[in-house]
């Protein structure tokens, strides 16, 4: 029996990116459906729950994803929605790579180090990945500081991220390089979310800064988020701090992702939300 | 090579639920086309005509579905007047799955059972399963009535089915139970084609009717048309009349669907209509 | 790993026709993407970039295709401006078929024979195969006429031709079949490129051309363009003249447009386009 994955997501064009992944995760079949709106998720689901019964259901799964991580985020409520008793297949929530995207990046900091207790700086973080990131590293235990340029934006981020992730994150305005120097006093974790090709902090900012022990980039396009770290980076030690780059972490995102794809069809009832992927994460050797 | 079957239906997502069941039923590949307008019909399938030659044609196939029957038999019209010649490859009809469904309800009452000479009630009946459910009935020899909330509604439609079926089938108006209960008379196959969760006829009404021997109700979902079955009814005796559920008929759908799709790649010029899958399904060991 | 292909195209549904081909050629998946725009190509053609390194690279690869020719150049544009250093795979460009039919027409006049030198003249080629037949004539060393009821028309296609595909091939105004027999004095070799089912020329016009050796039409539908050969003519003898329709063109087509999608997956950086095509085809037996 072919193992068949849906995918599902607002954009028009269904991501060839997570299909081309889910077929060297073993995928047999993706049934790729772009540009989704939430009353039609329904129908397609039943196409999954109905067609299959009893241990051959755990064959078909779904994927939730695309670029607009809020269209995803109400498709994945109708999916959970659909589902009753035991009509319901396993499915997995990453639009925009965010949740295995956040999930690599918090295991590189987390692998063979106590997070707890650690002071943690996630510079431009309110995007899909940062929250996530910084999540993560609240749930390790981790002090954590979200900033924006924006500080009602952060501010409202981090309300939001009490409310639906339970976590304890604090706002903190950043509008430029002198800001982000000030931000990170006393900080031993910089993970760094901006966008594409923008420069956040320069070398000398984080080289003085003694606290610092680890530092993550997850912007791949020169000039880098951090300067002084390259995006290859896996653990290089830099000016006395350990370096992750956007490669580096893209290469263990790219392990998590097919894994978790992988884990979809162990059997029907799996949600492999932000804190399965995470957990399973942990559990795969490097 | 491999097994392609090209799926055709207006509305905008093809079917999920064919598509899992066409990779169930052996097909290597569907390339599913949901939004087709019938002018796109002659071009695709060319695609599937031109492409390979001979003995080879026939691991080619189409399928026309949809939850729109009157726009699928327009695009299944297309689909034939493209063929000529040796240039044609098996068809497969079954939007909303009504012939499939069809077959499978009438088979439940048909099998082990002379059929002809009966009198058959196909409640709510001018929709696309119970139009087929009374065409099947008839064909078998029964006396068929159908009814509808509107008389006007149900005449159209038994005129439409003499004129395309080529069958008799007799209008009666029923707008509540007691109406049901004045058709019921003299009848001995009750088919209850209402919509999902609408109660058609109680308990009392049917279990006082002495001439009735057999029902079945294609309605899964809470209340059921007829009071005092179960959806996984196959072949139950209840108050000394055997019922049949809209779950048993479904595994029996599900089962006739997959021959029906196998069937197809058997030559290139089969057309797997309802009188073709009927009998598939009467040739089928359950 | 599955060799996938990422089909692009305009056309609002992706061209059956060349999927089925490329699954008879060996592809496990295609991704179909119909209606595409040229500002959605970039991130589609990240999907097969970045899933995939180093060797496994060529295990991907793209068809750019559609009936609209000018719309797949802008798409084919887009994908190569998208590659960068090793990061690109293997594409093809046969948008309506025109560079493998053009391929497999020029390569019927070729075989055994030595086009250089000869004239050649292409009735009504101002469409896409009509121009690349034309092209890979004058690349063979013929002096090439090519023809088009409008003068202005001929001579625009004409400086296309020399910009872009660096060709010498001379306008003519053909509005009739006396025309068509003026045009025809002193031509070795006639290829026929008119719309499905119109007659161009005559079979007294051309009998009495004792120039003439060759003759080709891609039209395949009654009234073939030229008259008096018959769409199966592979290489007939016809008064004097070998000519060659548009079935054993088609024939030579579809070998060719599979041979073309295999070599994608040989190596990740090639560029199937008119010139490597119709260098494939001189590669292959028959």
């Amino acid at each position: 029996m072919k193992k068949i994955l849906l995918h599902l997501e607002s954009d028009a064009k269904a991501s060839v990116f997570d299909q081309v992944t889910a077929y060297d995760a073993g995928v047999d079949q993706v049934i790729a459906c772009g540009g989704v709106a939430p009353e039609e998720v329904t129908n397609l689901v039943y196409g999954v729950m109905f067609t299959r019964g009893g241990d051959s259901l755990r064959n078909s799964a779904i994927f939730v994803g695309g670029t607009r991580v809020a269209d995803a985020e109400r498709l994945m409520d109708g999916v959970l929605q659909t589902f009753f008793g035991p009509f319901r297949v396993s499915v997995m929530f990453d639009a925009n790579g965010c949740n295995t995207t956040a999930a690599a990046a918090v295991q590189k900091l987390a692998r063979g180090r106590k997070l707890a207790g650690k002071k943690a700086l996630v510079l431009a973080g309110t995007g899909p990945v940062g929250t996530r990131i910084a999540t993560l590293l609240a749930r390790e235990g981790c002090r954590v500081l979200l900033t924006s340029r924006s500080l009602s934006r952060a501010q409202e981020v981090c309300r939001d991220l009490e409310t639906r992730a339970k976590v304890k994150v604090e706002p903190v305005q950043v509008r430029d390089g002198e800001e982000a120097g000030r931000a990170l006093a006393g900080v031993n974790v910089l993970v760094c979310c901006g966008a594409p090709g923008v420069r956040l902090i320069d070398g000398a900012t984080w080289t003085r800064q003694e606290s610092l022990e680890i530092m993550a980039d997850i912007n791949a396009v020169e000039p880098l988020g951090i300067e002084g770290i390259k995006a290859t980076d896996d653990g290089k030690e830099r000016q006395g701090k350990i370096a992750y780059g956007a490669l580096a972490i893209g290469n263990l995102k790219m392990k998590i992702h097919k894994a978790a794809i992988q884990a979809l069809f162990r059997s029907n009832n799996q949600v492999m939300d932000l804190e399965a992927i995470y957990a399973l994460a942990g559990e795969m050797s490097e």
